[in-house]
């Protein structure tokens, strides 16, 4: 993989960059859409590449229980199987492991879990982290971390973070695809001295990009920025920085000024999938009675599919419905949004704009509560009426 | 509306026919796929379109129910509603009114029943549900009709019979809206002299089509095919004819050759939810272990999006994952079958060889059982794995 930087904003330290993996290129700062179990839920691959999508996301834990890395090496690879031929990232699944498990058991060697699907044991090594991702064949992967949890004291964090170094000095080792890009993850809970140890360790280890785990786990909004702000300008100058599971567009912003490159979230999709829709202006609940007979788009001036064709009526009546075309009417509308966004922020830093992107932003955009990616929001659903909605 | 006959194939009574609707033209014989709550099941109307669909159905049951026929009318009808500027057609809510509920009362002036979405107590009659389709705006609309249970004596029959011939002639009455066609509906049970009375009433009232309700309830297929041989004959020879509910394809070859123009049908969309397929050679389950790691897509022939793009191990995989997208190639692929099939047999029509498309379709097909558009079918289901497929 070959990373350069095209320019850097004078206003903040956000660069504007360009990726060249096995699959094509990706622009950063890059959002990479999640497609979980080989498909983001609701989208055709076309769909996501008119909308701008360069790369997508794939989960290693998913497709390592179902339907097997070894079938889907022997079915031509996850590219061929899922039919997306553009660049194509898989995490190491040690996020889900540590979330969507009540029972884990981390040595060492590796950690035990159950599945969440059938209740059978399964033992993941670094070792065979690697080997699974090899044998789905992304272009770009990652080594398997110990997700710290929040919170967790100096003494856990610290633990945490030796264990993923270990952990991620083998990856590197068995690591032998010379087409697939390895990205090692930082963690060390919310401390700065764990991160700062965590970034020098692996860059003595040496990877083709770096990412910052642990965020997003139920930490505030001050916080997490704090670790990044901290983290992220320590990391190599020169290779792609890249934050897991963030997320919401002001964090984006914030992220992408300390100098971060790429970001995968599930909340444009998920949040579609509850009735959650982005705007300009914030986030809109299409359930709301207010739009009963409301025959405007979700923003008039929005050019994607969704908004150009239907109204918010029809949208709640598709959402109450339970419609297969609320899910993907309402994915189009909040992933199209999400890529806009990071074009335009891209934009921004090719003219020396990212404050002023910025001020626009938070002028505009009215926060509120919402779901974050937060492990206890992972867990399978246990039928409550949204469940169908937010399982499917 | 202005329906023209265009050619009759010479092997038997099939008829190749043009409709001119206030929304466009339709090509008969005509499968019109089903969107029972102004959108069919997981398609955008482009899709449709791209698929050859000339028409579809909309339920008034469900719509008058949620989100309700005035709310419809008051943004713009149910065409701009859902963005379908082509022929549409609603039937009258009969058949849900009596499939869908367990305590319904009827009287010579209406039916009462609950909602399924919230037990609320509703009556309809003749003239309600003419003006909930008035609101709605469709080309084509019915007329309130008792669905004949099967099995029912001819007492009951008779009774169900003359209580629907009262009810047309008050549609009929009622129906103002010169814009939209209004069907008939012959009921009768599965007894000849009924249906034949039903028919010879319904053409001296005088209405712009006629269609045969009550099959596809229980009845085995010889007994639908008889009734369909006996009762189509009889209709008005110069307006369009169309069998409600019908069915599988076999099915639909031995109705166009008895003279009949339009069917609707679940089949095809539901189907697909449950991983049922339709091929040349008949009904595939994707679910079926075989095709594990079958690299080949459904049909190896066909053009259409599924097939071009994706294996049958995908698509077994996405069923089991209860991804959307799995619902969504699914139902492309069995829709492009069913229009696809009705194209060919127009074709057929057109070049005097209804016969030997017969042959040739049950030389190749392989019969197996298979849900039918059986009201048992119809309630909501409860439960079983399936169901979510089933209920989305």
């Amino acid at each position: 993989m070959q990373f350069e930087i095209l320019k850097k904003d004078n206003t903040s330290r956000a660069r504007l960059g360009r990726c060249q993996t096995a699959h094509g290129v990706l622009h950063t700062p890059a959002f990479i859409p999640v497609g979980t179990q080989a498909t983001v839920k609701a989208m055709t691959p076309e769909e996501l590449r008119d909308m701008g999508a360069e790369i997508i996301l794939a989960n290693t834990y998913h497709l390592y229980l179902r339907p097997g890395h070894e079938r889907i090496r022997r079915l031509g690879g996850l590219h061929r199987f899922m039919h997306w031929e553009h660049p194509l990232l898989t995490d190491s699944g040690g996020f889900q492991v540590f979330s969507l498990n009540s029972l884990v058991k981390v040595s060492e060697e590796g950690v035990e879990f159950q599945s969440h699907l059938d209740g059978s044991r399964h033992f993941i090594t670094p070792e065979k982290a690697i080997a699974i991702q090899s044998a789905l064949g992304a272009d770009i992967i990652m080594c398997l971390d110990e997700c710290t949890p929040y919170p967790a004291s100096h003494e856990e964090a610290e633990c945490s973070l030796q264990r993923t170094l270990n952990w991620s000095r083998r990856c590197r080792e068995s690591h032998r695809a010379s087409h697939q890009a390895l990205f090692g993850i930082v963690q060390g809970g919310m401390y700065a001295d764990l991160r700062r140890r965590g970034v020098e360790t692996l860059a003595e280890i040496g990877f083709d990009g770096y990412a910052l785990g642990g965020l997003s786990v139920g930490e505030n909004k001050e916080i997490m920025a704090r670790v990044i702000g901290e983290t992220a300008p320590l990391l190599p100058e020169n290779l792609p920085r890249y934050v897991m599971g963030v997320g919401m567009p002001g964090d984006i912003i914030q992220a992408v000024r300390e100098g971060v490159d790429m970001f995968d979230c599930v909340l444009p999709t998920r949040n579609a999938r509850n009735g959650t829709l982005f705007t300009r202006w914030g986030k809109m609940t299409i359930k709301n009675a207010r739009y009963a007979e409301d025959s405007s788009p979700i923003e008039p001036e929005c050019p994607c599919y969704t908004c150009r064709n239907y109204s918010r009526a029809y949208l709640r009546h598709l959402y109450f419905a339970e419609e297969i075309l609320a899910f993907r009417l309402n994915t189009i509308h909040n992933l199209h949004f999400y890529l806009a966004f990071i074009r335009e922020m891209r934009q921004a830093i090719a003219e020396d704009r990212m404050d002023g992107f910025m001020q626009d932003f938070n002028s505009r955009w009215e926060p509120s509560v919402e779901p974050e990616r937060n492990p206890s929001l992972l867990s399978l659903p246990t039928g409550k009426r949204i469940s169908l909605a937010a399982r499917i």
